[in-house]
């Protein structure tokens, strides 16, 4: 049974200083609480109809998790989004894995919004890229809209939180890429293997101080009026071009 | 001066039901405002503080507008976006261009959100593209989030409402492309200089009934993880690949 004081708690997690002080985060709607319980993610406890908590009372009890049998009604008052489906979750925030250097790794500077981080981090799922660094500045990870809108990939990438400047430090021998008004053709471009593609803030382009680290500026050739692309789909270009060879 | 009665007429519309009753719509913010002022659209009103229309009280009154000198206070509260910057249009809302059918279109079934509508025109405008076909359920052009998402774009592409099957009924020698599960890599497709490209939407893909009108179902190569990408990633990614050539 849902408690007021329950009901509470969980609606504090929608607050950064909450999620903080508690560890905890809160993961909405079936298709992303689904993904949670097929990850190595810890998960305290699966709010769900009658009818979710028996369709997955499996995997649920694998994953370890207390449950509460909540209606409709209560599910859409506990979360964020006016139509919340079927599930929500209350999660252990998990420590930064151990840091790798494999592959093409996407670097994020200052991306703000948490619904372009959400997506960012789908769009790298779908190309298969398993790391994404992020600047200081760049938006929270477990803000529910990054969830919302990473549908279920922010399960399958590991999000690394630097400061950048000290991060490209610390690399070498590696390729940086970064988009860049002016830079080459990246329909002309050949990307190694492994290599960092750096984005930056829409208004803003990349900062100053991380210019110095990008010995390859790309470009997104524009055939129309639009004056830019926002950090998202400038994202999905780029990995398309990149991978269209694998 | 804005009045009392000025101020409640501009906040509803904010509503579909009165954007359609007055054919007026509004539109927010600096950047927008200027392309607004730019483009071909019939402007009523433009609302601004006292920088804003001297700055720009040339190119105002070449359009012929009626100007009312606000406070950022004022603006705000006019507005559907906490921070609304320095202006805010009251546009009369056009009738529909003459159609024509001319190099490639994008063709959208089903695309609800208003924000991904107007990301598309983005994108649209980015690579060149002229028109929009939406379906009757796809999401409206005048709402302030697709206005927003669109970052200018919305006034210069054609945007058309029809019913698809109709449509597609009175086209013919014209090649159709579909973004559809299993269709043929999008990195190994050439493209006609002259062709639709339907777009469906995310959770249920392009209508069944538009599929016979689809000779060349298309899909965007997957290497990871993501069960799917939104309607205006996917729109992205495959303009990229179609104007590669260009």
């Amino acid at each position: 049974m849902l408690t007021k004081n329950n009901a509470k708690f969980i609606k504090s997690l929608q607050l950064k200083k909450f999620r903080q002080k508690e560890a905890l985060f809160i993961v909405e709607g079936e298709k992303n609480t689904l993904e949670l319980l097929n990850s190595a993610y810890k998960v305290k406890t699966i709010l769900g109809s009658e009818q979710f908590l028996s369709d997955n009372h499996l995997i649920i009890s694998k994953a370890g998790a207390e449950t509460i049998e909540v209606t409709d009604k209560q599910l859409a008052s506990l979360g964020s989004f006016k139509s919340n489906d079927k599930a929500l979750a209350v999660v252990h925030i998990p420590t930064e894995p151990t840091y790798e250097r494999r592959g093409i790794q996407l670097v994020l500077d200052d991306i703000r919004d948490p619904g372009n981080l959400g997506t960012i981090i789908r769009i790298a799922d779908w190309y298969g890229i398993k790391s994404i660094i992020c600047s200081e500045t760049t938006a929270e990870l477990f803000n529910p809209k990054t969830i919302s809108a990473s549908m279920g990939s922010i399960f399958r990438i590991n999000v690394f939180r630097r400061n950048l400047e000290g991060f490209f430090k610390e690399q070498s021998g590696i390729a940086v890429y970064g988009a860049l008004l002016n830079g080459d053709n990246i329909h002309k471009t050949k990307f190694d293997k492994e290599a960092y593609i750096v984005i930056g803030n829409e208004s803003n382009g990349i900062r100053e101080t991380l210019l110095s680290f990008i010995e390859h500026p790309i470009t997104i050739p524009k055939l129309g009026g639009a004056e830019s692309l926002n950090a998202a789909m400038a994202t999905a270009i780029i990995c398309d071009n990149i991978f269209r060879e694998a």
